[in-house]
């Protein structure tokens, strides 16, 4: 594998810090003896709390109280609170004037809600390549899945080929990720979005593994919608965001039935009972929103906003720089790609090691190392039995061959130390073998104690 | 109205502290001048995090990490947390040895899921005086509502003349609330589940307002499923419960599609995709799950048991006999009530005042008082209407007649001064009217500024 020099690593004087996240911290014990700051290199699953969203929450909570019709002044300090957080949403997604911002638990709540909002006899188009949140929720859709591409460009001309010749008086939704949640790569979503509009269809942007890692403008790629999830954003604390067109979310039946959601309910002479809805965010709301994770969300986009998106992106691609140098000078390693070496990546890389059970990796890079990678298909199974040329059922345990993937994931609380420690870790863990023995347990594999 | 011994104040020296919450130290600005210590007494819509709940998030956070997947230690450390939270809720709710917890996001959530896990041609059967969460989820079910009974064993009655003759072969469900989220008085959940259960049926419990105050035991009870909220069980990070019986929600189609709900995915030959789904909760907590929020459900789990639920009881009956004794000598006072002013009620009371609207009075509670409370229909518009003999929306703003009423609830955290300061407030202001002039603006009730 060669390294392009779009990889090289940024001369160390220009690098920004990293931004202090909780656990940056904490230690953990070693299989081998003593303990190591425990590098989190699963971002891509869950980020760890910006410090700076944790002290708005911690500052917050006293003052927490109950959104919307209570009377007193925590929950009117609170309410305010919680719509703000909407305003703060839509201008860290340039969103249009008019778009609604519904706050969800995650990506995948987000998705299933606009799944149950599309108007009757929708059809759908979503690569193979989605992460099962975007690859499932159309269920009572006519669902087109569309092979995977090899290049952005033939991405395009894939969606192209599959929307020629549609019938566009039905109405069409095409679904795609802003950055692959295995290969880390960047899809085009603009010209994308503009191959849906043409045809009529309408797009929803999977931004999960974007917005943290981008600056993203709903205005510039002009896409219809976009969700993403607060565990990602370094805001763990059970919230998610739909923002985009409200037609379609007005027009649908309510996401959840219940309070918040209804504006009047009343029964009738029959014994039957009449709702009426509300209209806007609050339709698809219904009971007690969690406010502490909308705020959480708010103060994270604050503080990605005022660390500078330019800053941030930098800094990763240093740290990709760092990662990829490194990975280099392993040769057994196999980094997994769709669109080739070249091609614009977040913070997210998936790779196989020949000769290597991927769990047995991870398990010694945590056991001897204290490094916190992800091993499995990451929820994607079409696409890495795609690029692993595989059809079966990841292999559980320790066993030799590798049916499944290690991924690294990172982002703005990430120090250069996690990576050269990860580099080094596993050009040892290759070269060298593992330092202790493993077994499988419950389908995992973990030290022999 | 007169008041029974039964709500007589306990001898001061009998009576249990208050356990600590946050926001216990919070003052707000009063429109007449200075600031009073804030008092919550909307708990039955939001209650504050207990301290210890805080303390253990806090503690928690820096460890925070990607559950199930991931191979870290903070991963691992995570996942048993999030597996042990369902644990202890269960023992918390005193389930069977097969009952499934699912993490959900509040008791809206909980009834909705398990609205879409009913069997084919299910019939469910409501009292018109549920709160909306319980009474408007069945969408797709054959849905009787039973009228407001006016007792306890009125209610036990109507359900069995509503269920004798039904086909038993065909699939049913009670939903029922345990305690009312309006007036605040415990339903005969045993009672009511007995009857289902003759005909056949099912039983879910609406136990929002219950697990508060009240030890619930789901054997004892005898209740089929059982649903609650984090936030009203002072743990306000986004998570509810849904437990009871795993056949209806293992049978049923995922509540949300996406990863962690999807064992295996795979393209067909004819370019479809194969779905298996898992079984057991995972199958409807689809997304990365709110650790957090399950985790603080486990923490106030814990933290009331260990407090004990009689002391936590015996305080709550100290305070609703300082609030009775005080709504006792405004004659102008009439409070809400289906079952009489001897039934059972925990923290949760609501009325209304001759000549005052009841926004209004919230209003001039809040601004002159630093009380918050809440007004409205409180989501149960049928149950409200039934109790004020009115049928048409809720009066906004500050309009003279009131047809929406005024809800005081308080719980684990409550100081008896709260309670007094209420009552002495009322008085005052029954007596001699609002100090300070307030007008409509958006709907609401708000000082003259």
């Amino acid at each position: 594998m060669s390294v392009s020099t779009a990889f090289a690593p940024a001369p160390a004087d220009a690098v920004p810090a990293p931004l202090p996240v909780l656990g940056r911290d904490v230690s953990v014990p070693l299989v081998t003896g003593g303990e190591a700051g425990y590098a989190a290199l699963d971002y891509a699953a869950s980020a760890p709390a910006l410090q700076r969203v944790w002290d708005d929450v911690a500052a917050y909570a006293p003052y927490y109280g109950s959104v919307h019709r209570g009377a007193g002044h925590l929950s009117q300090l609170s309410t305010e609170l919680f719509e703000n957080a909407r305003r703060t949403v839509a201008e860290f997604l340039h969103c249009r004037d008019d778009d609604q911002v519904v706050f969800t638990r995650s990506t995948t709540d987000s998705l299933n809600l606009l799944a149950r909002a599309l108007p009757a006899g929708c059809e759908v188009y979503v690569f193979e390549t989605e992460h099962h949140a975007a690859l499932l929720p159309w269920r009572e859709a006519d669902v087109t899945f569309l092979d995977a591409p090899r290049s952005p460009e033939g991405a395009v001309r894939t969606l192209e080929r599959a929307l020629a010749g549609r019938d566009t008086a039905r109405p069409a939704l095409v679904c795609v990720t802003g950055a692959s949640n295995v290969t880390g790569e960047v899809w085009p979503v603009r010209e994308l979005a503009a191959a849906a509009h043409a045809s009529g269809a309408r797009i929803v942007l999977d931004a999960a593994q974007l917005v943290p890692h981008q600056a993203v403008s709903v205005r510039e790629l002009d896409v219809d919608w976009i969700a993403f999830s607060g565990h990602k954003l370094y805001a763990p604390f059970g919230s998610g965001v739909l923002a985009g067109r409200a037609d379609w979310l007005s027009a649908a039946e309510p996401y959840l039935a219940g309070g918040g959601a209804s504006r009047t309910v009343a029964r009738r002479a029959d014994g039957s009972v009449e709702v009426e809805w509300h209209e806007g965010a609050a339709r698809h709301e219904a009971g007690s929103p969690n406010v502490i994770g909308a705020y959480s969300i708010a103060s994270a986009c604050r503080a990605l906003a005022e660390a500078g998106p330019e800053t941030l992106a930098a800094r990763e691609r240093h740290l990709l720089g760092l990662l990829r140098a490194g990975l280099a000078e392993v040769p057994e390693v196999r980094v997994l790609s769709l669109f080739g070496d070249d091609a614009p990546r977040v913070g997210v890389l998936s790779f196989v090691v020949d000769g290597w059970n991927s769990s047995h990796l991870a398990a010694a890079l945590s056991a001897e190392y204290g490094i916190g990678v992800r091993d499995g298909l990451f929820c994607a199974h079409p696409l890495v039995h795609a690029l692993l040329g595989t059809n079966t059922a990841e292999q559980a345990g320790c066993g030799t061959g590798s049916l499944n993937a290690v991924r690294v994931s990172f982002g703005a609380g990430t120090p250069d130390e996690h990576i050269t420690r990860f580099v080094t870790a596993l050009r040892e863990l290759v070269t060298q073998g593992a330092r202790w023995t493993y077994r499988t347990e419950n389908g995992r594999c973990v030290p022999e104690s």
